[in-house]
């Protein structure tokens, strides 16, 4: 594998001296941020996630915040989802999408107050789209990247941890809900979520001054139920057919494509950007690709660790016959379905002929079976 | 140092395989994109650039493209330069702000037509920037990122290397203007331009799948001069005085602080974003901050070779008495001065008091002197 060169224009969270204590082994970069990949034992960290408890630095996963009088509206309008009936205090999965309606990004948007919202993001810079389109808009908001720094809790037993640190009370949180809260006196959002289908939570620390603090603090809780230090599982994503935006898209993917269409209210009564384009996209028939998983007929050597299952480096492609009908973003073994499975956008008339189809890993072609997307739920 | 965990979310140049085969041993992200920085030797690397001839790949300096009827009105509009007068075949060193005068980027504008203009970007998503603002606004421009990569071939050699591979009429190309021609058909824009001070050209490729091709090309015509590979050098950087954006600047850095007060034209006649807050923070007195040099009095061993001198991982504060003036965002040992050196944002009272100040780096705190930048013309 290749080094990573340091330098103040990649951030560091606020919790880097705890993950670097931890055995931090390898990184990738997420919106400016280093985001850690990696500690050192996949068996160990995969473990943790499907029959234990996590703890994932998941800072570089940024908030833009917009704040002021119209923050409904300028939310909406970012936001090809209906928000209307949207209460404080609650998260939704949205589609960001461009005025071509392309996706631009798939965050979980939380409304703190009717003036007050925040956009969790996935890897680009939407504080730009969000600044660009409320000046040039007029709309009374102010839009910024605020001190919130999420610390990800995942895992069957992460329930418990959070139970023994918050209280009885974070039992009712349902998904995707959140409530402001602290823990001796860090100030922190608590919400029912994670990039994850394991179950748990994600504390957003509010002063980056007391990352390592919040970490200690975490781990000391949860040394009873075995907790250890992970990060977002290129295994468990693809097993959970959960979306990561970049790879899985390409940049003119529009969310049908992106497996995102019931999270989108095309012809919802407030307008937002793209909306359209998407409306002209059904009724010229929907998508043409569609997200999809691929059961690999034979194993992938390359593949059966996650460290191993990484070195996907590009989108590769997926035939049929002679032609290309798509391309593959990830390939991962899984040890829950003793299979190598993958992930990819291929041509929707070839997902529907329901034909096998090859696929070239960095090892070779293999021929694959398309399925359905989540492969365990 | 870190692994760099791969994944097709962080995309990979079309020189990539090139670079791997050349000895690429660490790279960091820019644009989404694998950016090589360091090849094994450093004392090799930075003496090419200094008395040879380099070759980089910088093809995570992307571009973005507006094309259409709109595209004059539009690039003045995103940019705190007066581009009346520019010519076709001309780049200019720009700013481009926000509406409240932050700087988002510092590319090279490209005037291609009067209709198709390219911004050869730092690091952000100015892709996102454009396109809303281009949208939201009106603009008949379609914005794109196009399948243009450049690759830079540096050095005090540069010269004689493109005059054997282009022609004479090379030599005549002024400081930052380009010319659309080809290599063996293969399609490109050879500019006088690149992020060193030791002279050069870029070589802007316009057909991704042709990368491989081009650097083996440009390796063959160099070998006389003693072409190796190379990356965007962190010491030399320093000494010339170059700015790192997103290193050297702040979220809210305004171009004044970053150093580029003379390649904005507050006042010019055309509307540009940003126009009325610049010209107030003028009239309010000027930057509060400055981008200086400062000689270390004491070397820091850390910084003795290059490798060495990237560990500066997150801006450090600078100090006069117990007061905090600034942030260090780069130190390096200069092997020319045989000095260790820094680069950083200091307020612009400590700056014209000429107090010694004292420097916190990775390993410890030394006593400094403030400078103006270059360190070396």
């Amino acid at each position: 594998m290749t080094q990573f060169a340091l330098s103040p224009r990649v951030r560091t969270s606020p919790f880097h001296r705890s993950t670097i204590d931890a055995g931090l082994s390898a990184v990738t970069v997420y919106n400016h941020m280093m985001l850690p990949a990696y500690f050192g034992d996949f068996e160990a960290e995969y473990d943790r996630l499907i029959n234990g408890v996590a703890l994932w630095d998941v800072a570089a996963q940024r908030q833009v915040q917009l704040a002021g009088p119209d923050a409904d509206a300028c939310a909406q309008y970012l936001t090809a989802r209906d928000l209307t009936k949207m209460k404080e205090g609650q998260g939704k999965y949205v589609a960001m999408c461009d005025h071509g309606g392309r996706l631009l990004n798939d965050p979980v948007l939380m409304k703190l107050s009717d003036d007050r919202y925040w956009f969790s993001l996935a890897d680009n810079d939407m504080l730009l789209w969000c600044k660009a389109v409320a000046a040039e808009r007029g709309f009374d908001v102010e839009v910024t990247e605020p001190d919130v720094s999420p610390l990800a809790v995942q895992g069957p037993k992460a329930e418990r941890v959070i139970v023994d640190l918050f209280g009885e009370s974070a039992r009712s949180l349902k998904y995707f809900w959140f409530t402001e809260t602290e823990l001796d006196g860090i100030p922190l959002v608590l919400c029912r979520s994670g990039w994850s289908k394991q179950g748990g939570f994600e504390l957003f620390l509010q002063d980056g001054s007391r990352g390592d603090e919040l970490w200690a603090r975490i781990m000391a809780a949860g040394g009873p139920y075995g907790i250890g230090p992970g990060a977002p599982n290129p295994v468990e994503r693809v097993e959970s057919g959960l979306l990561s935006y970049g790879s899985d898209t390409e940049p003119d993917s529009n969310p049908f494509e992106a497996g995102m269409a019931r999270f989108v209210d095309v012809d919802c009564e407030p307008d937002y950007i793209g909306k359209a384009a998407l409306q002209r996209m059904l009724a010229e028939g929907g998508p043409a690709r569609l997200l999809v998983g691929v059961y690999m007929d034979s194993g992938v050597p390359g593949a059966v660790s996650g460290v191993e299952s990484w070195p996907l480096l590009q989108r590769t492609a997926i035939w049929v016959d002679t032609d290309v009908v798509g391309s593959l973003s990830a390939v991962a073994y899984s040890p829950r379905l003793e299979r190598t499975i993958g992930v990819g956008q291929i041509e929707r008339r070839i997902v529907e002929l329901g034909v096998p189809v090859r696929v070239e890993t960095p090892i070779g072609t293999t021929s694959a079976t398309v399925t359905d997307l989540p492969f365990i739920r």
